[in-house]
């Protein structure tokens, strides 16, 4: 499968996120070499399962996050390097749980680690991943950080739960499904950016404004990667097309379609989505539904809207390249629908 | 199978824990309504799961440890509280994940929550109560208590990955089999009781000798249970006996065995747990190796060996209720081998 479905270009040249990159660059280094540093384990299969994913070249978009954001803030001391790692532990961490749970062959294009090392090291090492990142924050020291970080890794778990107690469900609405994704995706992106102000002990505004940077940043990436699902090509993914509507997934392009769709069209999800029934053609006449309806465009009009909301929250900073190079971030993640 | 192997009874009656459980009856109540309304979600899965588990009738050996030593530590304030409800969570979760790991069927003598809701919700919501652990400790305040129970999240994971790389090895040493159980028992236990000083301020000798105290009573515990996994009934165990036999697991009385037999019963071993070969009557010869040897005798020894290290440690605290309080939990411990 490699629909590509051709979206209306309405933002010029495609963004990136060169810029944020950059301006990171030096604090990265030293966030990749504490990340590479407490991997390590005398349990040699910690930092071999630990590193099959780190290294297995995500863009750290979240610690890339804490670490603009620190600088949005001026933040001068240390501890949003290890606060940036400790997010990008957290997020592995619930890779590797995912995984488990989704019983997904691939992770960025590569095998599952849960596929070379099994589900149990899938957990284990997921677990050790907490552990570690929860010992960096209580090093940094600040317990305002310390409640928000640890406040999303209960979010993010409850978010996940909803979601499996959601799937198969064709009856969720959007708003159903909007929970799901604040809980799962957005907070983790909305902890990363408030705790670089909150570090820096800036105004509680700056700090919720931040916040709200990276929750509706959060909620208009998981939506482009839910439309990519459908629409985009595997290379892009970094996992296989259709994944969600073979592990029963309910995400926005099927929340549009279904509601949008005739009673026989219902009939079609329930019987894939629902009770599991998917024959081999059944993908393609999946993405045909969702064309014909235009859920896919929507699904990134409803994104765009998200990262307006996003983009907006920045509004009390002044202008510089940091926030220039933040509001990017935003176009990026949209105009990876293109 | 219920094969129970008479220990040679050296310790008069048999040890109780009534005295613990009457000396924190109230402090217990309040960790118990802690336990019931942080398990709460409106994701109604999670509190479904964790009760599951958490009302099953442990016997909360943990959590009481935390506030007997806070009492031993003659504790003030109500942090004990929450991080007594935090090393439940903790204990909680992992037992989430262990049965997902093992692939076990019954916990507590009932069917494991994975039985019940599957691999996935045994994986989520045991991460929900890693993270409302965590929660808890934040709201406590301690950046020293963070420290040592945050740590101990790391050391329990990697002593459960260091458990799976030794799986089915019959090479595996005592000691081996010893760092192991440090670390995903016994640090737990060690965790559980250094809090309490540290919450009361006491001096760092006092801090560290109750940490040595949980230590010791955690490995002498873990030895005694894996005694009991060849000699126990399955009432004793709340699993079935012999979990560890068909699981392939390396405890001591099989370390014991093997090193203490012959080749051909080394190739016994070999077949069984390295290959999972087994048949039929391979766990009765399994006990009878184990009996021939006296490896469930040996193996109560050196938890009598544990129990006294834990013992002494607690000597420089003066005698009374709650000190011997503490001290009959390590005989009760180990006398559950009778």
């Amino acid at each position: 499968m490699g629909v590509v479905v051709a979206f209306e270009d309405k933002s010029g040249p495609l963004a990136s996120i060169d810029a944020i990159v950059g301006l990171t660059r030096a604090d990265m280094a030293k966030v990749n070499s504490t990340i590479l540093s407490r991997t390590g384990s005398d349990v040699t299969m910690i930092p071999e399962v630990a590193n099959h994913l780190i290294s297995s070249g995500g863009k750290r978009l979240r610690p890339i996050l804490t670490l603009a954001t620190a600088q949005l803030a001026n933040y001068g001391g240390e501890g949003h390097i290890k606060l940036a790692a400790s997010v990008e532990f957290m997020h592995t961490a619930t890779l590797l749980h995912d995984d488990v749970v989704d019983e997904s062959d691939m992770r960025r294009g590569k095998p599952a680690a849960r596929m070379l090392w099994g589900n149990e090291a899938s957990v284990l090492v997921g677990d050790f991943l907490l552990g570690q990142a929860f010992r960096m924050m209580v090093e940094v020291g600040s317990l305002r950080a310390l409640d928000i970080l640890s406040s999303a890794a209960t979010v993010i778990a409850e978010g996940e739960v909803a979601q499996l107690a959601a799937a198969k469900d064709t009856a969720t609405t959007e708003d159903d499904y909007l929970a799901v994704i604040r809980g799962k995706t957005a907070e983790l992106f909305a902890a990363a950016c408030e705790v670089g102000p909150v570090l820096a002990e800036r105004p509680r505004d700056e700090q919720s404004a931040c916040r709200s940077f990276g929750m509706n940043l959060g909620i208009a990436f998981q939506l482009v990667d839910d439309a990519l699902d459908y629409g985009g090509s595997g290379a892009e993914l970094g996992k296989n097309v259709g994944d969600d509507f073979r592990e029963g997934k309910i995400t926005l392009p099927v929340v549009l379609a279904f509601r949008r769709g005739s009673e026989q069209e219902r009939e079609f999800w329930r019987r894939t989505l629902e009770r599991g029934e998917i024959a081999e053609a059944d993908l393609d006449h999946a993405v045909a539904l969702i064309r014909r309806h235009h859920a896919l465009e929507d699904t990134i009009e409803r994104a765009r809207h998200y990262g307006s909301m996003a983009k907006d929250a920045l509004g009390l900073f002044a202008d510089g390249p940091v926030k220039s190079a933040l509001l990017d971030v935003v176009d990026f993640c949209i105009d990876r629908a293109h």
